[in-house]
């Protein structure tokens, strides 16, 4: 695929907590942004209004009366990439069913690509990222979910029904914790969730055991765990979080075992937990992947934390962009 | 990806215990073809001398003044593809390094193909077999070995190495019996010797509990278990040879949950034991599958056997097809 055009982008990112959007060029740069929040009560056809105000305003105020070539918009799955709609996203009800596509390619008068969030980061990635050029690549989401987005033969792999990627719902363990409405799911394990969970089942080992622990001050402290502060303590040296650390990132390494074994890819690109601690997870997850996977294609891999410096935006660009590949 | 060519294509078959020679049309019809076995000590040069001779022979008797548009070889893995060259297939130790490549370019005088055999028999299921017209879809060899061929976006996906597919390298339980040098493995499930480890135990289990089988009776008589006794027994309805199967085939659905989670294809092709006892493998593996997969991709996904009527000599031609492909 190759992308050349002197036209502008278009890129849309939604989101359960925000919504951005943004103007941007074929080589990735973000000229133009906003974003703004969302939450559960949002409802589509206002929020699009706002969106498609600022797109009007970045057109007439950035684009240097350059055209504008094609607009993309990342969205939580799952999606039907056939009616060009959302699904059932979780974290968004008055979403469901709504035909994004249509509603934005008849008001912006052009046609917009609509793409799981997973998918358009690792095409970012793979554009103008961490995976810049790979034949075969795959990008790990780790974040409120676990999904990921395969580049397979220097193309982008959806899949027929747009459900490749989905390795959150792969059972790494008979027990374990649940995630993706399964337990010992890599869901469990490896989002910011799943990593909060391994750590709560820590936590009450610990008091159990009348061992103190980080993690229970950030309880008492801030009313509840994220997987933020599990990484802090556990780089601050605190032994049940660097257990909880030990664990997810072992599993994160059979994880890319498993892909390394069926995909023999170039590139892992670990996503936003992955990449904000990335020094925390590579280590652990590339000694389990070096003996777990087929050794010649486990030296071949790169694990690598995100090449994109404003990931959110240059996914919802890289969406746009796949409407104007050569390919297609 | 295809193929329309008036000439005629060169396929061979190169295995441990035999290899055969083949001359065949674009639709993967065998015209002609013969094998002979080779087995520890065949040394490659000789063996493959009467490899040309076979197809001198094919190409005065058969081509009808047709010309050869291409050939190909498919060969038992590990490969280097960057020489060309065999890496150190287990039981053919006389073939380790051995230029297979160049040596029949050299003599045939035209580009020759070479391909792991898992590859070519998926290719040639998607060009004339269960898989045609898949966009995606993935072969399981299921024989003395566990590897899969790929096709991805309706190509053949060998990755980046040719290491894609190594399916029987993955590790699906801590315990369980060795395969692919590795406990647990899909190999150490999946395969004939897999099969028969899975037998063996179960025989142990037998003994000790005071529990007759036939599989002590297979034993008794024929020297040894193969993964056909065990089929055998079980369509006879031996409670042992069933537990096996179950546990087996179970472990197979559990691999193809795997493979729909990440790739979402359109139809799984059971090999070789798959193939020859598929009423027996598949409602178990598919009980697991819809358990255990994304319900929307385990729904679409096809669980078939092979659709060749000769799948060893249209995998060398498959592999030969490749070279003459439109889209390389």
């Amino acid at each position: 695929m190759s992308a050349e055009s002197g036209g502008l982008l278009f890129g849309i990112d939604v989101g359960g907590t925000k919504i951005g959007v943004c103007l941007g060029d074929t080589t990735g740069r973000v000229l133009a942004s906003a974003a703004r929040p969302t939450g559960r009560e949002a409802e589509p056809a206002p929020t699009l209004e706002w969106v498609l105000e600022q797109l009007e305003t970045f057109r007439r105020q950035h684009a240097s009366g350059r055209p504008i070539a094609a607009a993309g918009a990342a969205c939580p799955g799952p999606l039907s990439y056939a009616k060009g709609a959302f699904l059932d996203p979780p974290n968004m009800p008055r979403w469901h069913h709504f035909p994004i596509r249509e509603f934005l390619s008849k008001r912006l008068g052009m046609a917009v690509t609509i793409m799981n969030d997973a998918n358009a980061s690792a095409l970012a990635e793979w554009l103008w990222g961490a995976a810049r050029g790979a034949d075969t690549a795959v990008y790990l989401t780790m974040s409120t979910g676990m999904g990921a987005g395969l580049i397979v033969n220097g193309r982008l792999f959806e899949g027929p029904l747009g459900l490749a990627g989905e390795i959150g719902h792969i059972r790494l363990r008979d027990d374990g914790p649940v995630g993706f409405a399964k337990r010992g799911s890599v869901e469990g394990y490896l989002s910011g969730p799943g990593v909060v969970q391994v750590a709560r089942a820590e936590l009450l080992a610990c008091e159990q055991a009348g061992e103190s622990t980080a993690l229970a001050e950030f309880v008492r402290d801030c009313g509840g765990l994220t997987s933020e502060h599990v990484c802090k303590a556990a780089r601050a040296g605190d032994p049940a979080a660097g257990r909880v650390m030990q664990r997810c990132a072992t599993e994160l390494g059979r994880l890319l075992a498993i892909l390394t074994d069926v995909l023999n890819p170039d590139v892992f690109v670990l996503g936003t937990i992955g990449s904000a601690h990335f020094d925390l997870w590579e280590p652990i997850a590339r000694q389990t992947l070096d003996a777990e996977a087929i050794s010649t294609a486990a030296r071949h891999v790169q694990v690598r934390p995100t090449g994109l410096s404003d990931r959110s935006n240059q996914s919802a660009l890289a969406a746009a962009w796949y409407s104007i590949r050569s390919d297609s």
